[in-house]
């Protein structure tokens, strides 16, 4: 029987024990968590603030008692400070303050990520939040029925941005957006992300782009914000989500090379280095199938799914992460976008000759009721004529998410254009055509004389 | 410039004149069509009839002046009877009974396929409909609106069985259903059919299984219809869907092997043996690519495809038909059904020693409002781990359709159990999970160690 021991029992480090267990059920993992709410959705927060989600304790994946039931030893309130790689030894401070040493024979390493905290003057200021654990949640879940904010500034466009601007505004509060780049959801083609703010513009949220924020200052009760292209504005309160930077301050002995954004440096069976250490998830970076690099991608399908490949390695086993597409879906509102592979700037930065065809079709046959309008876009390389990407956005509940899917596992097979209309999709008339709107789409790339095949 | 004659103006030959027109826009196809409801979308027929498509002319994929407007002529009310192979002429009666004849350099059959009428002694009695085409639809529509029926028997519980019951229930009239084999839906497994049945008693309708009807007998103003096992009912209509056979009564002249069902026999560039003639869609043969075996699969999404090859190759490309693996999907009231590949009984007749897994799930986070719960059966070969079949039950709106897609995706590109978690799919509490539901479901497939890898 090996000594598992795992440190940080959020999304990797639970899919870790959960895969160790499965994989040799004579191992009995130990999870080191600092803090007192393992296995989280960290990704439902943003509901919980909304109040969609009624009670935060229903945002555990799985419950305390359900993650014992399955074996796994749960060290709650502790927090790993130093791994001694020579004599196998994690030193723990334990809730009570007492410093306690666990051996392992195998260790996994997922301590997850941080927020980024903006060089913003004033960002301390009270009534400025972030939001990253159940603690974040529930104090801006408290100012909220306390202070009774009317409105609220909204710093940074991404997907954590825009799901906070959804439940605020459902809490009754006035949005504004504030964005460094030149649209919103910077992960998407700026073409895309203007649709997004199209939709927010119909919520009443007004958005303000190409600016830096500088200055967060108490005025009476308010905060009065301050940036480049002399931005100013007086809010209630002010939400910040600017990314997140990995959480790898846990002090190894004999020394650790760090990668990119200083997350920790991987090989694709999620092995640091260091004999018989493994790290998973938001803390190590990952291998992006298309750009045949290294990035850092702190998402929590990615986080599972590195989580199960080290806690199968750490138990004998003998698996590799086949990388990342940065497949990703967000709803806003009553929209959904959602995107794989590379949008156009990431192609054209990587080792492609991108080209695209933008193509808007109904999600189904219109004369069925309740057909909504898709947007797709899809990307290929000029000279292999493989699909390099598709960004979708449409309405929630018109199976947006899920298309994009066919484009990431069509992507992950190298499949080109020429060859995506073989698949043999579904149709029945309320919910697609004879054709798919994705292959409609890449029939319209494929008429681009651009493509070389 | 060529000259391409088409037989046939519904999906498949409409898609072949579209693609024909694409690939060399010097060729000016000719479309012979016996009706006057050219490129009308078949299965959209039982939308019509429960008057969610409020006018039947929106059921046309394409308006008589769009083809137009592309370049394909089109003879509408003209019957092609006879093909001269030797000379190459197609011999044609216009809608004023005249004789013409058409020389053609490349020819498409797209004759489609017709209802079968079964042997039911009494089978046309007024009161008892089949539904094919547009006049089929408003014959229906009329017997209903002037005979105000209270209730129906529906003789076959196959997928437009299914979706006429909901129809006809839409209308008002209470609906019974006698089906030969022991499931409904008889192309998913007997334990999803029964599935449907439970969603069917939800809507007050009963089902028999069992029961071959033979006879139909009128009784005053309404039908007494009898079958084995002493079944009888009194209906005031009977619709019968009992299955589709191919329209092929076409002379040709100098002979013509046929197929399965008597469909046309093709090769995967859709010819038919005899120089610059090619068939697709409902009238012939289908390359299924798991079974590597022809079958006959009737289903607008082939035709769709064939046709596009067939119009590609008559245009002078070079395009194969890859092959079909009977994707299917069906609205059935609030929920979905979806298949792709084989179900277990398929792969069992066919070359596969099949294993499966059924999994229940949430479409979405359950923290997250509306989720409904997902079923999910996924079958794999045990030998070579490798995933030859899927279907899915859920409701309507949650995705299931695309979700088989990825499965049919995966299977074209003979994706295997052990792998399908490399996957990048998209994740956010609304939508799925971190790992999404097809992904778990295979996941508790891969610890059955009937696999062999």
């Amino acid at each position: 029987m090996k000594n598992l021991v795992i440190i940080g029992g959020s999304d990797a480090g639970i899919s870790a024990a959960l895969r160790a267990r499965e994989y040799d059920p004579s191992i009995k993992p130990i999870i080191i968590e600092s803090g007192n709410f393992p296995n989280f959705s960290i990704c439902g927060l943003p509901y919980y603030i909304s109040h969609e989600v009624t009670n935060w304790k229903n945002l555990a994946h799985r419950t305390k008692e359900e993650i014992e039931d399955k074996g796994i030893r749960l060290l709650l309130g502790h927090r790993a400070t130093m791994i001694d790689t020579a004599s196998k030894k994690v030193t723990v401070t334990d809730h009570h303050g007492q410093m306690i040493f666990l051996d392992y024979d195998k260790l996994v390493i997922g301590t997850g990520a941080i927020s980024i905290k903006p060089a913003i003057l004033g960002f301390d200021n009270p009534g400025v939040f972030l939001l990253r654990w159940v603690p974040d949640s529930i104090a801006l879940d408290d100012f909220i029925d306390k202070r009774k904010p009317k409105n609220a500034l909204i710093i940074g466009a991404g997907y954590i941005g825009m799901e906070m601007a959804e439940a605020l505004v459902k809490r009754g509060l006035k949005i504004t957006v504030v964005e460094f780049t030149e649209s919103v959801m910077p992960t998407f083609d700026p073409d895309l992300g203007m649709m997004i703010k199209d939709t927010l513009a119909q919520n009443n949220i007004s958005v303000y782009n190409n600016i830096a924020v500088e200055s967060i200052n108490p005025l009476d009760d308010k905060l009065i914000v301050r940036g480049t292209n002399n931005f100013e504005i007086v809010a209630d309160m002010v939400f910040t989500s600017v990314g997140v930077t990995p959480n790898t301050s846990l002090d190894v002995l004999s020394g650790l090379e760090k990668g990119i954004k200083g997350a920790y440096k991987v090989n694709k069976k999620m092995e640091i280095g260091i004999p018989d250490i493994y790290a998973a998830g938001d803390c190590a970076e990952t291998w992006h199938s298309l750009l045949k690099k290294y990035v850092y991608m702190p998402l929590g399908s990615i986080a599972h799914k590195q989580g199960r490949i080290a806690g199968e390695n750490a138990a004998g086993g003998n698996r590799e992460f086949a990388g990342s597409l940065g497949t990703q879906s967000v709803k806003v509102f009553d929209k959904v976008i959602a995107r794989t592979g590379l949008n156009e700037k990431e192609a054209k930065d990587g080792i492609f000759d991108p080209v695209s065809a933008d193509f808007e079709t109904w999600d189904h046959k219109v004369y069925f009721p309740t057909a909504r309008k898709l947007h797709i876009k899809v990307t290929a390389d000029k000279m292999s004529g493989k699909i390099i990407g598709a960004q979708i956005l449409g309405a929630y509940g018109k199976e947006v998410s899920k298309r994009i899917d066919i484009f990431a596992t069509a992507i992950f097979h190298e499949m080109t254009i020429r060859n995506f209309n073989d698949y043999d999709l579904s149709y029945t008339p309320p919910l697609s055509s004879p054709w798919d709107p994705v292959q409609m789409a890449v029939q319209k790339l494929e008429k681009n004389p651009l493509l070389k095949k």
